[in-house]
């Protein structure tokens, strides 16, 4: 890969961070394609490839999501919800569906749209008494959800951060015996 | 972003592949500090950053780990072994720890590695009956096992697959109700 080429994408993933304020306008269905191709490229275990997204645009069926959690949660207004959900049967259903999960939060910043994860939603729809809603929704049954990520053009800029943790890495070299 | 960036952020996605056949070239120190950096900057429940990462470069203690396995693993011949651990006591530990998973894997591409998922490592550190394995490569108390990858390379080229599951969106629309 050229250098450009490497400097354009470390960039891209150095500079996306989790956008929660969003503009009003509506995600495309060019970008939800394109973030759907992305979904379907990523990595899983035995490649079964154990993910199905539920892309909701309908902003009272997302509020009424954030009025079901306990206590209530927040979507920050993005024009689009995308569900997560994996195949209970599937050898590694959450690492896979993270992995597709991420895909798609890079394309989202490869086509100017911001992206935050949201761990609540997920609660919502494994709650024993909403078990009917992902059904209603389009999901398989048979799958359980994951996570989801509000979706939208940004309406904040936001710098690399400056708190990460150092010291993540331990290095064990060919010479280390 | 301009669309030449958007282009070879979207390719970035699209051309990474699952690596299995690596050259003998070490991955230098300079690439491994981007790698680290990448990793950094994952999101993370609660920004708990709750990820650590043990880069092994002894093959010894490779074949090691893959002969612990039952049966036996295969790390491809790689010359890194990247294994990823996450902090018990966190909120969403392996979700956290595969976004930087994740960011590695596309750190990798944009730099000219590949890299291939590797799930059995994460069983052998987990494993009772090894448990002063991780601690004796560095990694801190109270951390489990969540994943590695195999890191160097390429000595294969692969196509974008052909082999995707489709019909994995479902879209509940703004008027749908």
């Amino acid at each position: 890969m050229k250098s450009s080429h490497t400097e354009i994408c470390l960039d891209l993933i150095k500079n996306r961070r989790s956008i929660r304020r969003f503009q009003k306008t509506p995600v495309t269905s060019h970008q939800l394609a394109l973030l759907q191709e992305a979904a379907e490229l990523a990595p899983s275990a035995r490649n079964e490839q154990p993910w199905f997204f539920c892309a909701i645009e309908n902003q009272e069926i997302i509020h009424q999501i954030e009025q079901l959690a306990e206590p209530a949660g927040n979507c920050y207004n993005a024009p689009l919800l995308l569900c997560a959900f994996a195949d209970k049967k599937a050898l590694e259903p959450v690492k896979d569906t993270v992995f597709a999960l991420a895909n798609i939060m890079y394309t989202c910043e490869a086509i100017g749209l911001g992206s935050c994860y949201i761990n609540f939603v997920s609660d919502v729809f494994n709650c024993p008494a909403y078990d009917k809603l992902a059904g209603a929704l389009g999901v398989p049954e048979g799958y359980f959800a994951v996570g989801a990520l509000a979706i939208g053009v940004p309406a904040e800029e936001k710098p690399v951060p400056t708190d990460r943790k150092k010291n993540i890495f331990s290095i064990v070299q060919e010479d280390a015996q």
